[in-house]
């Protein structure tokens, strides 16, 4: 397996890039592939010890911006680390493509160069949603179409079903709708006939989701549109930051407070690391024809690594071909009736 | 002034409305009738000491549960507190009602018998949103309605920026729109006319805010359609909690920690009243022809003491009016261009 990794994109690029491909290639004998200025790179490489056979430069020398519109980007930076290496996904010269970069830009190359699965009308980014105190759900959409038709979450609820039993290793998940209420009337016209296709569909549908029982792990595909989904994972990480603040700025308050909280120190350390997504890997653009991975921007060189080893179940579990196996059946038996 | 009192709605009634009615009678000159079943409010009413001058009981025999379909039920049951309690406040018996009872049922009775405020398409639910560290926000629409048109957004704004200033007292509220990003031209058709509305107010509109930044305070007035605004409001209530739920875990796991947490218990009594609602009352029905306020279903006597004092200024300010002149001066200004 060849796993292409954007060297440019991100905040801490290509720093933080680089040294998560050196970790994550001790682990796998995979080869990795950083595709970006192959200066930068290469002087990031030179203060590590890694296998050159496991670790190779491509050079590319546009960038890609997070402030860039993605569609006129994706068009004319043909040099750019994120066109070439989507590029290479497509050409079967690389198995998946794995950025920090510009979110509009993954999806935007993902469409314009690999194309949408046959019978998925909408692509979404799914976005590991962190549950404290037990495993992560998957959240579909997390923010990729603020509009969405009915069959467009029956799609997320697919493509999310999919990806949790073959990536993160959940038998028969639990798929939820974000919802009003728990009944099944309840909701927009958007969400009551999402419901209905969810519900005869031969998924684990638990039926509607209220947002306050979301953190709590009620079900394991959170499935909504983009607009709510990219409102869910924002509030959390806001107010989960806002909270930690909080809880730090009373925690050192006073000598008293001070003491029991020097006593408490690695219990903190381990609610901090309740919220930390890195340990699941990226966000996946699900419904195009190849594997492409988007990471948090602000990725550290350990979600790096975790999100090249989550990348590995992504293309070994073949989900692009699962995905489309799944909606060619659900085609057929529709055309069928 | 009248304060018509529902005595059957919420999950602690008639004990925790009627406690909470007494503890408010001692700080208030204003009368307060307390509405339901005589026997049972009487029965608790019992318990105290309190001026039998300005708390009295008004029989009402029926009952709306939360599980009632709200358009049928105020149709139907003509003497339950409710739809009576509301019908003093169209008569001019009671200046307002105020109910931990079921939303949706506030919200037909609402609409059936006071009517909208001409210009008002659709009257909101504005909830008081915690920010941690500060003052709260005021998030409207809370879940009335999950399908809105961006004049509706307009409305929430308008109708939020003048509660905010005449009952909670906020000069010059900023008021910001929930949305993808904070460029204008982000989000979906809806929020994307709602901005191009909302700018040309003359309200301090500072345009769109990430859910990311909702926690933080980003501004005082949070402009949603309903279905985003239940989303943001009931996540928050479930992360809260299961934060809070999971600090209480870690801190009393081990002789170390609950040392610590012993050396902690006060700052964790702050922390956790940074999350009650209780003390900013309840929310508040904007759009109607008279003051109705919605309390939290479990709300405590002290939820239902403060409720009452809010009321006050909700009254007082002659919010409704003020809503009704806003909406009259726009359609003014519209018919005349």
């Amino acid at each position: 397996m060849r796993i292409i990794l954007d060297g440019m994109g991100g905040d801490n690029a290509p720093a933080a890039v680089v040294e998560g491909a050196v970790l994550a290639s001790k682990e796998i004998e995979h080869e990795i592939q950083i595709i970006g200025q192959q200066e930068l790179i290469q002087a990031e490489l030179a203060k590590y010890k890694y296998d050159e056979k496991k670790i190779t430069v491509i050079d590319a020398r546009e960038v890609i911006s997070n402030e860039e519109a993605p569609v006129r980007a994706v068009r004319s930076k043909k040099d750019s680390s994120i066109v070439r290496g989507i590029n290479m996904v497509k050409k079967g010269e690389g198995d998946i493509f794995i950025s920090a970069g510009s979110t509009g830009a993954l999806m935007a190359g993902g469409l314009f160069i690999l194309g949408r699965i046959q019978g998925i009308d909408r692509p979404a980014l799914a976005s590991v949603y962190p549950i404290v105190g037990s495993i992560p759900s998957l959240l579909v959409d997390a923010g990729a179409n603020a509009e969405c038709k009915p069959n467009n979450l029956l799609e997320f609820g697919i493509m999310g079903n999919i990806y949790m039993e073959k990536v993160l290793g959940r038998k028969n998940p639990r798929v939820g709708l974000v919802n009003l209420g728990a009944e099944a009337a309840k909701g927009s016209t958007l969400t009551k006939a999402a419901y209905d296709l969810l519900e005869h569909s031969d998924m684990n549908f638990i039926g509607n989701v209220e947002a306050r029982d979301v953190p709590k792990g009620a079900c394991d595909v959170i499935v909504a549109d983009g607009f709510t989904g990219n409102v869910i994972l924002k509030l959390t990480e806001g107010l989960a930051w806002n909270i930690l603040k909080l809880i730090k700025s009373k925690f050192t308050d006073g000598a008293k407070a001070k003491l029991g909280a020097a006593l408490l120190l690695d219990k903190m350390k381990e609610l901090k690391k309740e919220f930390d997504y890195s340990e699941y890997g990226g966000a996946p653009i699900l419904g195009v024809k190849g594997p492409i991975v988007k990471m948090h921007g602000s990725s550290s060189a350990n979600a790096v690594k975790n999100t090249i080893l989550k990348g590995i179940p992504f293309v070994e579990g073949n989900v692009v071909d699962t995905i489309q196996n799944s909606v060619l059946e659900i085609e057929e038996i529709t055309l069928g009736e």
